[in-house]
């Protein structure tokens, strides 16, 4: 019922003059009181899933009756996508600087305690309403800098000046190899029974340059201020990083299952009329500082034996760490095993790792949700 | 019984001054009669599984009488292990010249007509020791060049030098997401019944660069030439490229399916004495010709439909190129199909490619071995 | 008074689905008897100094009377030059083959028996355009593959068919760190005395997969062919290959003086009506088998000591080697020098190298044009 | 007359099993009294100078009487020097993660309020003691962590455990295209005029994981701290970044001024017994907040038209923005200024560039030292 409009944002310029583009798609919804959303894709050049959850959500929501406003971007990096090093997607960072894509979001630093001075007359959603105006113009002001910004963070503040226009704001990654999980903030722990997404971390309210956080965290704050003040509101906005599965994978079967669980979360909103519920699955959580790096402690060739999204027991195996160099010796072959239970959630992407390199992340004190 | 003793081999020097070394180990035969055997992983940085096979053949091989000297070369190429971009391994091409790390191999061009002049009273086996000496002089000569030589020809004739040293030369690589298969030459047809891998590429006798052709063409050009001559024998070196599955992966349990492949025709060979049956299994075979490369006839995200090592008919999907960019239209999803039966053999590692990638490599015109 | 009319070209497709197109810059010549020229520039990517020859050429031929046909193809590599690595252009290969940019051009062979056979009965002019016609049908059949072609080999066969249209092709190109050269096929060499440049190579008629050789090549089998047959006629086509001094630079005045070298040569073929005369400057050459490329004898920090484009006597310094793990030994500093006289035409651009870097092209038995 | 003696620090493991090690030197200082120092360089790959500038002062300290402790650790990120991606060296940031190898050194954060209320009764220089201790175990424990740490926080942690015994803290780095520049604590603003360096930027308290910072601030926090009690001292320990010049250079004649530069600041700290004058030149200073950055406005092909280290007028020409895809346009050629006096101290390596490279830094508000 629903239909799809077309447009393109530029986000840069290529060296050869070429205009960096993001298709957008849009669908008006019949609703203004329904909440707005904004769902980008493939930020790191390598985790192009979203893209396809994106198609198979668009595909389903033509049978839906959406009443809130809903924008897509998918391909939100074209110079992170195109960007390739032998067979693979350099797409994590900017190849000249090193900067991570996902942590060039802009920090507004609002003062708060001036600007609720001035605003804490208004009545809630006008509130809201001078709030979201105030997040914006400053991306449009940061965007004209008189001495330039820089690549990375021109795309990030033009892809954060769309998103602060929305309620909802889902950020669609995949891990290395990995296993869905959902970076959720602490104040919207319910949110996550919607997703069809097992593992869930909890998140404090601190901005570190992710879209997720970026698009909430200046809302958690202004929660925060203003209870301080005796006014209690729910923070207004919500925004989730949805990591689903591995990287350099598309599979249109499987983005389809993550698209229901969006639509299940959106039908909870009230973005669409219709009742869609969540899938029937066994949901978990665990707080970041639960959420474990794991790092080689020595160099080798790795045989990655935990699964990903598989409880582990204390001392079973998590690798095999083969040193070619060392055969006929003790250290010839070594398993790596962990000393508390946990869930491995994703591992590197490599078989052959320095001393140092992230072998795996687990979450450890998991709880069920 | 066996017993393996360890050296190293110096293959060039890093910026730093760091000495680039690889690992090797001796069996020492005990029959000087029984062929020799130099086997080599790792050129390819990221293909790292042929290491494993040699951790795993090494072991058993202490179980067995071992009759012709073997020599093993894991980690082949440290420079090319040891260069990462992102998550992966940088290790198909030298990242300064760009020159795949498998086409260094040096082409004597031996001048055939006056060697064979000079050497044709002797008998076969002092013929082949004297040409054996040929090659391997021609190798330390060209390392010694007044001008130098390139990083990656240093390392691969000093590879090849000891290759030359053997009867029997195996290569071990992996392809990017592949099953395993076996380049052969054509007057070695019958080897390819005992390795533990089901596809076979049948190649002709022309050198390109690679370290199986290095080892091979310049007997079997000897052989064809002695036979214009009117003295016909065997061609007396084997040589061939193992492609053990995909790259990225170590996986001991599958390494020990191949050692005992690689045992099996070494059993067959004489180069241990106890008799080891090769795997029961189907094997097919496809000449050269009629493996064919598909690039992607567009850009997009591309979902790998058809499974490496198993049968597609003609018409049935072999990839679904998505196109973001072109929702709503007939182009946003496409799905493409060969017009003859094949056998993918594999696929690029990337889900998202330019125009023109290499997309997949299959065999057509499969025959039974 | 002649006037540029822009188009473009689309040479590919970029992951994300933007063509991959190069801008193109055409002047209508006023006599059609006149010579047509084809000239590009910044096929390597890093290479981006033709592209301001181009930009000063096309100002200056805006006063001249334009009689041939010209056509400018700058920055014709939008993929190698959008490709950065670092604070660098990583623009001489393909980054996911490793495959040579420059390398990738077609190779006809045209069965010239046949081709000749079925052709000979016509006159020169007549016979050149069936020969030409031959040429570009061969680069659009090519390029409709059913099984695709490569990126890379899209994009050079794509430039290829716009060459052989042109009676003079010139391919603009730098060194790393170098002076000017040209690269000249050995008919032709009455051409290296008007352009500005003061050393030019001279090279054979083989086809080793670059621009020049791809445009005269068969042009000099045609004319190789003919005479055999006892036709004689100069070779119609002549292809060059400029080396405008160092990558990663542009320099709008050394671009000029570039530029009028290049109207030199078009006013000496009648391709503007004015006569230009070329530079008043010494000019040397070389043949490409006295062309020597220097590689690192081993590793370590490098001092460039001898001035590229100055004359180096046997046993002055060439290069220092500071080798800061041997300090205290004789090897932490070398000074390293060639035996004979040479002109340092080129030097690697980094200043620590492996050993076996390539690290000056220098040209021996040097003589005065 | 001093006395350098080998040996070396092993910071990593790559991924082959090769030990990533340093070259240390250390010279034995003959006054326990004097200053000690740590003098690295080439942490960033491509940042060679530095290693010949140490090159240089250990050969002019031989003939020097030297009394504190000096160690020397060149080519101090084995990893990053040997990562080349195609003609240049990739050493800004570990290939992996992207983290600059200069961001990775640890922020103590220790609690000084405790630490102090445990150690305020002691002599100054016992006090002093006592936390050196303190900020080396806390390395030593960061290096053991049970989960461990990446390979960059390693080699980081790893050094700054060497620089910790320093009073002394050098930092030899280049910038891209760039004049000579020193990183300079406010507090120690006057050790600007010994080095042979032209301009200084004179640097806050603040902690961005680089050396120098590492290596003052905990000092800085200290002494501030100890201030609030009441108690006074000075800043005890000294740490700069001194950039020389452009990276992928060697040039030993310059090396030789810098070495001589950092002799005189030995010199006036008494760690050598000689007095050794400064260089007579001018030097001017510039606050952090007034060190700006222009970014390119639009991308192009970039003529850098101010010269580094050279005083630019407001409206001068900085670079020349050359677009091949606008010919014909006002467009085609831009001249880019800024509408304020400064002094361009470093430029973009390439010559061609996206929208938002980091073109220039410019020092503005300029003051004589």
């Amino acid at each position: 019922m629903s239909k799809v409009t077309q447009s393109t944002i530029q986000v840069g310029e290529l060296a050869t003059g070429q205009a960096l583009t993001i298709p957008l798609y849009d669908i008006k919804g019949t609703d203004s009181a329904a909440p707005s959303v904004y769902i980008q894709a493939n930020v790191h050049g390598a985790e192009v899933q979203g893209n396809a959850v994106i198609y198979q959500l668009m595909n389903l929501l033509e049978g839906y009756d959406v009443l809130g406003d809903i924008r897509f971007a998918p391909l939100a990096n074209p110079l992170g996508i195109n960007q390739k090093s032998g067979e693979f997607t350099l797409g994590r960072f900017d190849p000249i600087t090193g900067v991570n894509w996902n942590r060039e979001y802009f920090d507004h630093n609002i003062d708060l305690a001036t600007w609720y001075a001035e605003h804490q007359h208004l009545a809630d959603d006008v509130l809201f309403q001078a709030y979201r105006a105030t997040l914006i113009e400053s991306c449009q002001a940061r965007l004209k800098q008189p001495f330039g910004i820089t690549t990375g963070h021109r795309l990030a503040v033009s892809l954060q000046s769309m998103a602060h226009k929305a309620d909802i704001v889902l950020d669609l990654h995949t891990g290395p190899k990995s296993c869905k999980h959902l970076y959720c903030p602490e104040y919207d722990i319910d949110a996550a029974r919607f997703f069809s997404i097992p593992y869930t971390l909890v998140i404090p309210n601190s901005f570190g340059g992710a879209m997720d956080e970026a698009a909430f965290c200046p809302w958690w704050q202004l929660s925060d201020f203003a209870a301080k003040q005796g006014r209690v509101f729910a923070v207004p906005v919500s925004a989730f990083t949805l990591e689903l599965a591995s990287q350099e994978r598309i599979d249109l079967a499987d983005a389809l299952i993550d698209a229901k669980g969006i639509l299940a979360y959106l039908s909870h909103r009230g973005v669409i009329r219709e009742k869609v519920e969540p899938a029937d699955m066994a949901r978990f959580g665990c707080y970041l500082r639960d959420y474990k790096k794991f790092h080689a402690p020595k160099a080798g060739l790795i045989e990655y034996c935990a699964a990903v999204g598989q409880a582990l027991d204390a001392g079973q195996p998590l690798v095999n760490i083969l040193r070619m160099d060392l055969y006929g010796t003790d250290d010839a072959h070594q398993v790596i095993s962990l000393p508390m239970d946990c869930v491995p959630i994703l591992h590197f992407a490599s078989a052959s790792v320095h001393q140092g390199t992230e072998l795996y992340k687990v979450m450890t004190n998991v709880f069920r949700l």
